[in-house]
């Protein structure tokens, strides 16, 4: 059994609109939109709690709903008028979950064994390029991807939409720079920043111990606090015309190569 | 001295505007528009004909010009509606060339040595993927990019902008499947296809002798004329809950892999 909603002026429906449309209200809520089956199906395969689900049944027919495999019973069938106020893509998926965020806090980061690779963004600005980094930590398993001092919620339609559902599949923390670098000198795992100058080829660099590797952003690449603080800054050798590379391309380009070094190896 | 241009109806403008707005246009007349100074340079640089300057010279003062350093003496002032209707961006540069395109024939390429190392792109559809390639391209001072069944004009205003003019920078060649497949037959160049499936792992070839790279797209990856012609099909592993990653993070882990056992020697 379900509940019907087919007008915009529903209480509940203008309080997932301010959800989709406002980090704040995200942030305060501690709650979040998702849109799409694969999505959802992601983000309850990453454990989160989904809230409640609506669907709009021309496009998404309730039977589908089984698919999704969750145990959630809030189901709210919606008018196409609904649908597309709280829809954030063009494209016509039919359903959207009422999800609870997660923590994210570095505390709740659990490793495989004592030799992670992990991923470190400093203030990535771009949804989408902090969607590209977050598929790419997907396809290369890392360990963890750590976010400092990010200039967006992670929750945003936009990163979802551009990680293609991988900012559920990778676990992630949020942090302080500083907090960032005492935990990594805590656990023992080799800091390499990613720098603009004055760094070793990254290809010379041994990632087979506990890595994390950082990266800023392309405009400003990473201060003081992360280069002083580094095992070791390391450079992509840069032999064109144009001194600057896409950041999401840079960090990847690091991955596989410390992925190369434990010959592809998802436990070593 | 100069003409003044204040007139959006204006007969030389409004043709302009048809460069700047339709492909075709850009085909048959066989020029394009180029907006900002730095990528004005850059094409300069990469022995582009510049026809024809126009400034804004609230936003760009003539003696600046000079700085562009070319022997151009068709220069136009022009008021800020017309130059509205001609910008591409939202930014406001105040200088646009009128560019003569390049023939891009597979003919007309040039390698500085007998080991080439080449990226191959199969019908990218996007523009930013492809500006993203030309970047990576840029970065990695590759001999040349080949473009196979391009599915829109290299003169794109939006591939000129996402390859921060890296598409005046790199030498490209466009051409026909076959063709290219023939051309890099002859020249004795090894074809190292990426594929989705039985392929062997890309970090265990040698690229150090003259390679192609040749990457498809991301929905459908590479045609069976390309995996039945190549010297061998690669792979990159993928240990992730998605099963696909961007081309140009792609295209760029591969590259970096063959820059790497070259060891970054740009003249082997």
């Amino acid at each position: 059994m379900h509940k019907q909603i087919s007008s915009t002026q529903n209480p509940f429906i203008k309080q997932l609109f301010t959800l989709k449309e406002k980090s704040r209200n995200r942030k305060k809520d501690g709650k979040f939109l998702i849109e799409g089956a694969r999505e959802i199906a992601l983000a309850i395969q990453g454990n989160y709690e989904i809230d409640s689900l609506l669907f709009q049944p021309e496009l998404f027919p309730e039977h589908q709903l089984e698919g999704l495999n969750t145990s959630c019973s809030k189901l709210f069938e919606v008018s196409k008028e609904v649908y597309q106020k709280l829809a954030h893509r063009e494209t016509t998926e039919g359903v959207i979950a009422l999800v609870n965020s997660k923590g994210h806090t570095l505390e709740a980061l659990r490793f495989k064994n004592e030799n992670p690779l992990i991923l470190v963004a400093e203030a990535p600005e771009k949804p989408g390029n902090i969607g590209a980094l977050l598929r790419t930590a997907d396809a290369a398993n890392l360990d963890a991807v750590i976010i400092a001092n990010p200039k967006t919620d992670l929750y945003n339609p936009n990163i979802i939409r551009s990680s293609v559902g991988c900012v559920f599949t990778n676990q992630i923390a949020i942090g302080e720079t500083s907090d960032i670098i005492r935990f990594l000198h805590q656990k023992g795992i080799n800091i390499y920043c990613a720098a603009l100058t004055a760094a070793s080829n990254y290809h010379t660099q041994d990632y087979k111990q506990a890595t994390a590797i950082v990266v800023g952003t392309e405009a400003t690449g990473l201060n003081d606090e992360w280069l002083e603080n580094s095992t070791q800054n390391i450079i992509i050798p840069m032999q064109g015309e144009i001194d600057s590379m896409n950041v999401s391309v840079a960090a990847a380009i690091i991955i596989f190569e410390a992925k190369r070094q434990r010959d592809f190896n998802q436990f070593n």
